[in-house]
């Protein structure tokens, strides 16, 4: 039996990613950028393992046997097996592109932090087989695996400042993911998460993306003015490292993602009033300067950046109202919501994927 | 002492007016379109007095003695003045453009109804001193001065569905208000409105309208692209009575103005949790057909249009969620918000301006 262990980090737009040109290929409608979450608080650990005794590709996820019959991980899975033919061209390596995949996968959050954990999924998923199969290819090479997965997961594959590059072949094979700064450029860049509490079911992103695609009068805008001059001016203030401007860039550009889908028809709504509350709230607390960034995925969820110079004004705020201002943690969850906050979540930019000796699979190539 | 009565209407848009090219003169960004409601329930009645013994212009609104030194109702007091020296250039017509005005105004609707009542007004003040100078002008001309007092008071002049025309001339004189088809063209339009009970201030239109041309990056878009072609094609599903056509427009409408106002810097939210329960129900009710047109201005209250053959189908479903289904009156008021909504009124389509014989002043000139 083959095996190897990596982790990958989540990562959070600040340029958000909203609407397809190509469903199956993942292809997407703009360029966006995001910043890679740290692995201490939001990470996917998978292991994967090749043998000859294995009698099918199988998948155990957060301990549950799950489905790989999906088109995307078959696309996938398909992509590195093709890899891993080339170096097996080579005829003392062992064949390990004909032996069924057992693959253990594990995020160190609760799903019911409600927090997306599809593109560290992913992104584990095609660097932990990476590594098993000892591809040659790059990152970036296999960030356009990742997408087809998960569009957003090919930005998990870098830490620091991350771009997806929307590119313009039809085949996808320009569309990929590239470092715009390191984690080291930037490494006080901080984030705080705050879940929020809601009743009603999001409409999923795939469905959504594809109604504003299809219906918002506004979109053609967004994706063929309004993001091209923003994904610019963003890589800018990343490399200047100006957080003012990257903050005001970061908030117009969740506004504007979600007025698409407010003009979508029908109109899809992610922010609920509590969002609307931590939005006047960053407001405050940018009052003089810009020093906190909100920015908000398809759910009422805010994930608000900061640089830690300004640790203690933003955090303060925030605690203010969502928690107590004495004795908070890193993960702090309180039992009922606090003014519609039920999770706070204190984090930082992080780096990309990690080998890890960590295994998640026995020697009988079983789920530990 | 001479005098006149006039009631008008408050109007609706269906088609948004969000934006002024011309702050004095209230010029707008777009062309807009609304349906005039009914007297019986939402009305201004002003009566205008002119005198030789007045010793300054007066205004007494809702029974409180008002301030008529805004820049914008000396605008229209001076356009008026101007008129009426023209009647007065024969002699034997008496000199009331050089007399005092004394001006009483009352809304037969509570002020806590939540409903903006300057339409209303500004149109009651325009038509009543326009009647008291037996002016010649038609209700288009007179629409221009109504516009400066304040942009959709021009709409209230005329009954049914009307079209505010942008026009393209600096001075404005081509910004005004016309017919698109009368009240007698589709009598059976009724309305709901469902006034939403919210604790938050709301931004003031004007400076709400301001922010949105100067940041949003999406505004440019919809008042060059998706506003003219959506008031040609709902001018045509107004004459066509096609009332699917028109409640998707109206709909749709209502979305991009939130989404501009959203995409605002900072943002603008005037929907509410409950205004998107109310969307979503509307929804619900349209699933085979649209038989009903949400509308939200620059508030969370809904406006909800619908034909009176499906009269059953649309109020029954809302009262489910919003009243009693049993036993509700023209103007339900719940003493304590039902799921957030604490005031229910039921109108229709209504009639322009109307000369009434009841008057708000007596024989020394001042409120009965």
């Amino acid at each position: 039996m083959y095996s190897a262990s990596v982790t990958a980090p989540v990562n959070i737009a600040t340029l958000k990613y909203w609407g397809k040109r190509d469903k199956t290929l993942n292809l997407p409608t703009n360029s966006s950028i995001s910043v890679t979450l740290a692995q201490d608080d939001l990470r996917t650990l998978t292991t994967a393992a090749a043998s000859e005794s294995f009698e099918k590709d199988q998948l155990w996820l957060n301990g549950k046997l799950e489905s790989l019959d999906t088109p995307r991980t078959q696309a996938c899975l398909a992509d590195l097996r093709k890899l891993r033919e080339q170096v097996e061209q080579d005829e003392n390596v062992p064949k390990l592109s004909k032996m069924k995949l057992h693959i253990v996968s594990e995020n160190n959050f609760p799903t019911a932090a409600g927090l997306a954990s599809s593109a560290a999924g992913f992104a584990a998923l095609i660097t932990a087989i990476a590594k098993l199969y000892e591809l040659p290819e790059d990152m970036s090479e296999l960030s356009k695996i990742a997408r087809k997965g998960s569009g957003s997961a090919c930005r998990s594959l870098f830490g620091g400042f991350v771009a997806w590059e929307m590119g313009e072949l039809v085949n996808g094979e320009d569309s990929k993911a590239v470092e715009i700064a390191s984690l080291e450029h930037w490494p006080t860049m901080k984030a705080v998460i705050l879940v929020v509490s809601d009743d009603k079911k999001d409409t999923p992103s795939t469905t959504g993306m594809q109604s504003t695609v299809q219906t918002s009068d506004l979109f053609a805008h967004r994706i063929t003015e309004v993001v091209p001059a923003r994904f610019i001016e963003m890589k800018k203030a990343i490399i200047d490292k100006d957080f003012p401007k990257f903050a005001e860039l970061t908030m117009k550009d969740s506004n504007s993602f979600h007025a698409v889908c407010l003009d979508s028809y029908p109109p899809i709504f992610y922010l609920n009033d509590t969002s609307k509350r931590i939005i006047k709230l960053v407001e405050g607390i940018n009052k003089e300067e810009a020093i906190a960034a909100y920015t908000f995925d398809a759910g009422p969820n805010a994930v608000i950046y900061y640089d830690e110079s300004n640790e203690d004004k933003v955090l303060g705020e925030l605690y203010k109202h969502f928690g107590h201002v004495q004795g908070w943690k890193n993960s702090y969850k309180s039992e009922t919501p606090i003014n519609g906050v039920s999770r706070i979540i204190q984090t930082s930019i992080g780096p990309g994927p990690q080998v890890t000796k960590e295994s998640l699979i026995n020697e009988k190539g079983l789920p530990n």
